[in-house]
């Protein structure tokens, strides 16, 4: 079992190593920092798929040319409340936190702000973008669409990207509550670490090149597919299905992004798509003033009264009772800043290779 | 099988039905026919535990004084995207449709509008409201919360409604693409069906009182609970949970009315909750002008071509292949427009209650 095997890496380091990096590849200095800031919140999250895990990919699509540096994000439609934005092939990394920031300077002026951005790329975990907007005393929004990996219910072809929803809501004494959720099953990543580990995976998270459900990694990688929130009919996949194909048309089809099968990769081993119907991939921002619609002190209160209610919920035979969205991440967060952040070796070793060609020291 | 004998009315006689029956109550002609047009709308489009077989119980609250036939419906917070909404404890019926009206006015001016409703009831199909802002060339957004029938993931009571989210594109030549769905993975209507049936319910539906999966529908009705989307941990129970603490937040806490186990009940035989933490229960409707974010007409190509691809999938074993949100019911609605509306018959018999109390004639 060598994949276990962890290494473990102080955030600031991870951060560092990151920036520098984005830099080598001619991204602006601050562009570099906001782009490492991002994939390490990550890492700090416990979303140890969409971190630096992620690092080589970008460095690879970077030095292909296939990922813009220097991207002139620009605004090229409005409305007093809504934005569509040319991410110019910029980093998500980059293009994803300007382009959030638009809808939140508009909400500041308009109550709300929302955007839909094309021609861009992965911009890492969705709920970094929500927490924001919570620091402005705003509910924060943000979804993107991805690379196709996820089976419409009742077919057998990769239609869909893993299409998350995020979004979360200030609390006054307790943490927000933070919701960030792909429209799927199971996330990718699990798939691969059943497979490294030679374990099998649950029925209801996988179908085979076939249709047919699997319980075996091996079959997912070999042409078949995820499966929407919901896992079959009688559970609800139509749902699941129905939320990954609205994240995709408010980031992709409403922006004029490419969406469904046509999502660009976001590493150079994925298959490209057949064909273009618009530019890159898309992402969807939203704001909203608390204070557009009740006072914010009272509103934190609820959210603070709603966390205890909850928290209070009789719990489960074996559970130790519901959690609130959010708690497992800030539970990472605050593990990890103290002690660090475990890297598998794999990882490790793909930062190895980025800094043998970057000439960035990475140990 | 008493109950699965059905009796056909055709869809007209029943929505004159229902607003005669509104008038007797007092409710303004306009708003009478407001209302049954929404629940009309349910019983046209399938889905029928939202339609006419609730009449019984708004007659019941009605009655009882607990609803208000002639509510001022008010806005109470405005900023330029923005509104809360008092809907003065009228029907859901009547407030839904003038708050919806009020986010697509805002849109008109603002390019976005967003709108809290508190101090309302149920308003019906959440589908019917995102329909609206298809006709205006907008894409509808509608979610309510209601009173608690699902558990949180690891909890034991009901402190969540069905809490409906559903969100409406338009398409050019094709129909709009209508998502409308629960947060929790089946219905409660069809737990109730399957107890008239004597037969068992899916596991991954509901838990017993115990927190139990449960195949027994006497066990929800016995103190059980609804589950949410992703039935359990592993199949990604906490999302459907997190989903509907979003319809939640948004709707309840972010207006001022009830949210969680304190919604306030639909039917006079549901428990009434142990406090109030607001007023009535809580609607947000939200509508998007295309045209702040792209050509109405590119929009409209790109969903036409979007509805094709996805029906073009690779279908699954024993499958014509996926559907498009909105499809099962649009072809009710063009059965049922032709050929009349079914009603089981306990439904015959509560209108014919409804009919002997109100000596407004139904057969």
């Amino acid at each position: 079992m060598p994949n276990v095997v962890e290494k473990v890496f102080p955030v600031e380091a991870l951060r560092e190593f990151c920036a520098r990096v984005f830099m080598h590849f001619g991204v602006p200095k601050t562009d570099a920092t906001q782009a490492a800031d991002v994939l390490s919140a990550a890492d700090l999250r416990g979303i140890d798929s969409h971190g630096v895990a992620r690092m080589r990919s970008y460095v690879e699509l970077l030095s292909e040319g296939l990922i813009n540096p220097k991207p002139e994000v620009k605004i090229v439609r409005s409305t007093l409340s809504t934005s569509t934005i040319d991410g110019d092939n910029g980093l998500g990394l980059v293009v994803g936190p300007r382009a959030n920031q638009v809808a939140m300077d508009i909400a500041e002026r308009a109550g709300s702000g929302w955007v839909s951005v094309m021609n861009t790329n992965h911009f890492g975990i969705a709920g970094y973008y929500t927490l924001k907007a919570v620091e402005r005393d705003m509910i924060g929004w943000a979804m993107t669409n991805s690379t196709a990996l996820v089976a419409p219910l009742w077919g057998v072809e990769r239609m869909l990207g893993t299409n998350p929803i995020a979004i979360a809501f200030p609390g006054k004494h307790e943490p927000p509550i933070v919701l960030d959720m792909a429209t799927c099953t199971a996330a990718y990543g699990k798939i691969e670490i059943a497979l490294r580990k030679g374990e099998k995976i649950p029925a209801g998270w996988a179908i085979d090149s076939l249709g047919r459900v699997t319980t075996d990694p091996a079959d997912v990688l070999a042409g078949g597919a995820l499966v929407p929130l919901g896992s079959d009919r009688e559970r609800g996949g139509h749902k699941g299905y129905g939320l990954a194909m609205m994240v995709d048309l408010l980031s992709g089809a409403l922006s004029g992004a490419n969406w469904g099968p046509f999502a660009t990769p976001f590493a150079l081993r994925q298959t490209v798509p057949t064909r273009s119907v618009g530019k890159g991939i898309g992402h969807f921002f939203g704001a909203m003033r608390i204070d557009g619609f009740i006072d914010i002190d009272s509103f934190k209160s609820q959210v603070d009264e709603y966390i205890r209610v909850f928290r209070a919920t009789k719990p489960a035979p074996g559970t130790s009772g519901p959690l609130i969205p959010g708690d497992p991440e800030r539970e990472s967060e605050n593990i990890r800043r103290k002690n660090g952040v475990p890297l598998i070796l794999p990882v490790v070793k793909d930062l190895g290779e980025v800094s043998k060609v970057t000439g960035i020291p990475f140990d």
